[in-house]
């Protein structure tokens, strides 16, 4: 039988997997889990920056040069947001705006936000099942030396400029995962975690002690794509942020950023040079071609990722048998 | 020294005398009070349609064209929506939009719709006092032959096509007025009522008590400029809801709906038959061209209107001297 998939991922980095996953894999096998932890509210709206970029990567109605955003957009509310005396620094286009608007009405009708998120995907046509961590307030939150910002506030009104501290996920302890996370890691054969920011994108995740537990005890061969590419990240503070966290920034690093969670790797052939030191800590590593820019590249990541996860996960059935 | 000028005004109609007292008259020394029960909530956002014609129209952003909403609107917003499956019969463009979100956010943060109503109109540059009749919640209903419809099901959604049985303004009686609106009409020399509806714009302005015992006490001469011209309304259902609501569909029907409030009505030079039917009900009547088309019109329309409800205030002061 096709094994189940769940895959955790965070924005732009995380839908690119996702999208070479749902190019090659039936849909009804296959999870993600994305990201709650960089929501923030904006005009009374709340925006959900990564789901939305996983929904409209998959539903193929991305800003293909940006990596997020609905393509063709305007800012007509925007500019009249502004008109009103309203700061703007977040780019919010008209389309998405629809989205925002739909999802806050939602939120106040007292409706799941994992319930809304899927909803929104499955109007817009995407078949796979798109599932949230925690229906429970999660906020990424990042120490610089202007004091603790909103994700949103250091990641786009801040350009990522101003070095990080620290960082912490509010909320995390007391938030509950979504029993259909938790049946995702639990019940699938393999579960992957994207290319995503570690710190950023896939910690806020791993911070819901439900998620991290079912993490931990599955059955699932669980492999990582390692977002680094010559030891650094094709876009965003990853690479920074590893060191902020005192992580080395390498894929050493990035495996130590999931310690406990991982069977496997997947690093860069750029990056063969960390495959030993890998080994000795354990961990089966693969090396491939990780960037992802076109839609072939996205597919045969996937693929072959899928293929090195689903060799040990076959090794381990049999010398279980 | 200048009268001080109170309009009751509702949208589209009301918006026109609206503009042509601002064209001539010191703002300063003008108040408007608006309609606020045909407000409705649309995807969540609190929408207020009659106050943002009074707003758009001052601020000179108006849809010339068809009298409501901003010029060179798009609506990709609601296509949005649409897309998620909302129901999008209220055409709400996407600066407008900018409106409701602003408004909405406000409200939620607890800021009295009068002040917010204010602060968008002077963010559009508008200088005139704009003032609700009430903070509370005011909603006209109307009986059809479909049941009780929310104002804009019926405007907007059935096109005023089906036939009204009855009109009520529900939270009317609860109702307080605002202070800023009790003192507009309690010192003014002049109080207008706008050639609006009266059966839907002027009279839910008038259904909250406060409003309509400040308006009986006042020492304000108070006139009203029928909406009527050759008995029938420029647009709009007025005059079937006059017929409906028992009233003759005539100037005698509209003097009939402000009984006990008005001193004086401007009635248009087609309707002159009217005039000694209502002098014989102790009403003062003045005979003009009402169209308002142009801006020249609108201004002449003010400034005759001005100068008759001012011929017998001074008449009385006289007497009273």
């Amino acid at each position: 039988m096709t094994p189940r998939i769940t895959l955790l991922a965070g924005g732009v980095g995380g839908a690119k997997l996702a999208e070479g996953l749902a190019a090659i894999y039936p849909p009804e096998r296959l999870s993600i889990i994305g990201n709650v932890a960089d929501d923030q509210e904006f005009h009374g709206l709340w925006v959900s920056p990564d789901i939305d970029t996983l929904t409209y990567s998959l539903a193929n109605l991305i800003d293909r040069k940006q990596g997020w955003g609905l393509t063709g957009e305007s800012h007509r509310v925007l500019a009249g947001l502004e008109r009103l005396g309203c700061e703007t620094w977040m780019s919010l286009g008209d389309q998405d705006m629809a989205t925002h608007i739909f999802r806050t009405q939602l939120r106040h009708q007292g409706i799941r936000p994992s319930a809304i998120a899927q909803k929104i995907a499955e109007s817009l046509g995407v078949t796979i099942n798109l599932l949230l961590p925690t229906d429970d307030p999660l906020q990424t939150r990042v120490r610089t030396e202007q004091g603790w910002l909103a994700f949103q506030e250091y990641f786009v009104r801040e350009r990522c400029l101003p070095e990080v501290q620290e960082v912490r996920f509010e909320g995390a302890t007391e938030a509950r995962a979504t029993p259909e996370a938790l049946a995702a890691i639990k019940t699938a054969d393999i579960v992957l975690i994207a290319p995503s920011n570690p710190v950023v994108s896939i910690a806020p995740i791993l911070a819901v002690p439900g998620i991290r537990r079912a993490l931990e005890t599955t059955r699932a061969v669980r492999v990582a794509v390692s977002p680094l590419i010559g030891g650094r990240t094709v876009k965003g503070p990853a690479d920074r942020m590893l060191s902020a966290m005192g992580y080395p920034c390498s894929n050493l690093g990035v495996a130590a950023s999931y310690t406990g969670l991982l069977d496997g790797l997947v690093i860069d052939q750029d990056d063969g040079a960390d495959r030993a030191e890998l080994e000795a800590k354990d961990l089966r590593v693969m090396t491939m071609a990780t960037l992802m820019t076109r839609a072939e590249e996205k597919a045969r990541v996937a693929e072959e990722t899928i293929a090195f996860a689903d060799t040990f996960r076959r090794e381990r059935e049999e010398v279980e048998a």
